[in-house]
């Protein structure tokens, strides 16, 4: 096996592509997962933004096969998706069970960790999972956002008579969107671009505008926009007694009315990453179907066109082909 | 019975004592409560400041005895306390079983409804609660700020294994503490006046200081100084995935890093007004004492020099005598 590869680096908020990046080396208890497709998220272009002081190669979403598991023969040659945080199981958090948050966690193509926008990339073998052969590979790539939009039903009870409204329809949007509709609850999505609309109405999901949201009325709003504006709204849609998702990171500091909130004993609820399983399992029976989502595919070298594609206004997910 | 009854007037942030203020009358379902003692709360406090646009008889915390219910003969002679929330039984909120977020209610001494710094007050019957026997006025007194500091659990489940902070040790915090301590919890107060400290110490309750938080380490941490530096801490202190009760209203708004509360999936939870039935439960069962919460006592007609003695620093409960 050659020591260089081809694949993205990330220094200083650029972008390039290197075909001289080291291959790395799993050590035991990690595997060498050659990458075959990476998806792009709005985490990506924010790190060209100095969102994380991050170094390295990026990218999080990706499937791949094991080329190789020293210790563990049984995973070679599997197709595989990977959990992003690699925990180090020692500290408090660990040892009480919650490994995504990690004390001294690194987090692939985010913190200390090179990602998967390469043709090689590395994780511990207890990061991985196994992608069921009806999954093709377009759709086991969305594993790991999947896995995020689902984190909202680990943390918050959707009850199907709930009045649901979810702000923003993008490429996480979209997959929150799919997977809130399976709940049987009563859900609206606002959604700005016609595309995003279309995808939405083709799966028999409401689309509403701004100004069509009443006041006080949702009893779970989801706010996936990561904007002021989309918080505002959230907090005017939130009934009293209502939760809010906050399912996006927010540039700076939000100006919020506490005294109101605890008035109306409102519930704000931060939401991350989730559960791989149940995403593949999704995936499996077909019950969530990303496929649409896919807007435009570019080869690892042309890597940098297709992080510029992404971040194009109503751009849902450009994917990486690292094969 | 006489048509005019002395009490407490705001207006214009300004209280002054009355002895013209007509007796209001009871309608259909509801009871005229002579006033025995009435508490003074923080939120009374911030009536002055014009923290509510609120015109009227102030007060909200009281124990009484119905001297008349129309159509109800059998609560008049009772001891009662009242939930200070008047619903209007028909929107929204209160179909759906949420009568503290009625969307027309009024509440008592605090919107659109005379309260209990005065010899008498009207509620609904479905508002009061008798009083058992064994609880003397000035521990039925503290009915409604105790099913304040019980609305905590309805809202978060308290496991014994939990790791709780309480910042702030004031006249509300003091009774979060005692009722936080029943769950066997592991609780540290953070409590600045040494009169606060002493109280707590006195039940078997951990006082720490700011300097012995350590960052990122408590499940549950209840935040009830209303202050810019208690939610700061509040947030530090609070480790990722646990909770942030709000127990107390903010001046103005709080700027937030939420892309951190995101991250770290902080949950974050408005708190007000709780359930009565348990609230006496624990007062008749000895569990919860606020006895030595009392400071001081003043006749109704001296009510503007017990409001100022309210205010001083580190005053715990000042109770008005209207009997």
């Amino acid at each position: 096996m050659k020591n260089t590869m081809n694949g993205i680096w990330l220094e200083n908020r650029r972008f390039s592509f290197r075909d001289d990046l080291p291959v790395p080396a799993p050590g035991e208890g990690e595997a060498l997962v050659r990458v075959k497709l990476a998806g792009i998220c709005s985490t990506d272009l924010e790190l060209e933004k100095g969102y994380y002081p991050y170094a390295g190669i990026p990218g999080h979403e990706f499937v791949g096969e094991v080329a190789s598991a020293p210790g563990d023969a049984g995973w070679t040659g599997q197709r595989v998706v990977g959990e992003i945080n690699v925990a180090c199981l020692e500290c408090e958090a660990c040892r009480a069970g919650r490994t995504h948050h990690c004390e001294n966690r690194t987090v692939l193509g985010i913190k200390d960790h090179d990602g998967a926008f390469a043709e090689y990339l590395v994780l511990p073998v207890r990061n991985l999972h196994r992608v069921p052969a009806g999954v093709p590979d377009e759709e086991a790539v969305f594993t790991e956002p999947l896995a995020a939009a689902l984190e909202i039903q680990e943390q918050v009870h959707i009850h199907p008579e709930d009045r649901v409204l979810l702000i923003g329809a993008g490429r996480l949007g979209q997959l929150i969107a799919q997977t809130l509709a399976l709940t049987g609850c009563s859900l609206r999505v606002l959604a700005r671009h016609p595309r995003q609309q279309d995808l939405l109405l083709s799966r028999q999901i409401q689309v509403v505008q701004a100004g069509e949201i009443e006041a006080g009325r949702s009893d779970v709003v989801v706010e996936a926009t990561g904007s002021t504006d989309g918080f505002r709204l959230a907090r005017q849609a939130v009934r009293p007694g209502g939760t809010i998702v906050l399912k996006s990171t927010y540039k700076g500091q939000l100006e919020v009315d506490f005294s109101s909130v605890v008035v109306d004993e409102v519930r704000l609820v931060g939401s991350r990453c989730g559960p791989f399983p149940p995403a593949l399992s999704l995936l499996e029976s077909g019950r969530v179907d990303p496929l649409p989502l896919i807007d435009a595919r570019f080869p690892l070298a042309d890597a940098p066109q297709g992080l510029k594609a992404a971040a194009g206004r109503g751009v849902l997910k450009v994917v990486l082909d690292a094969g």
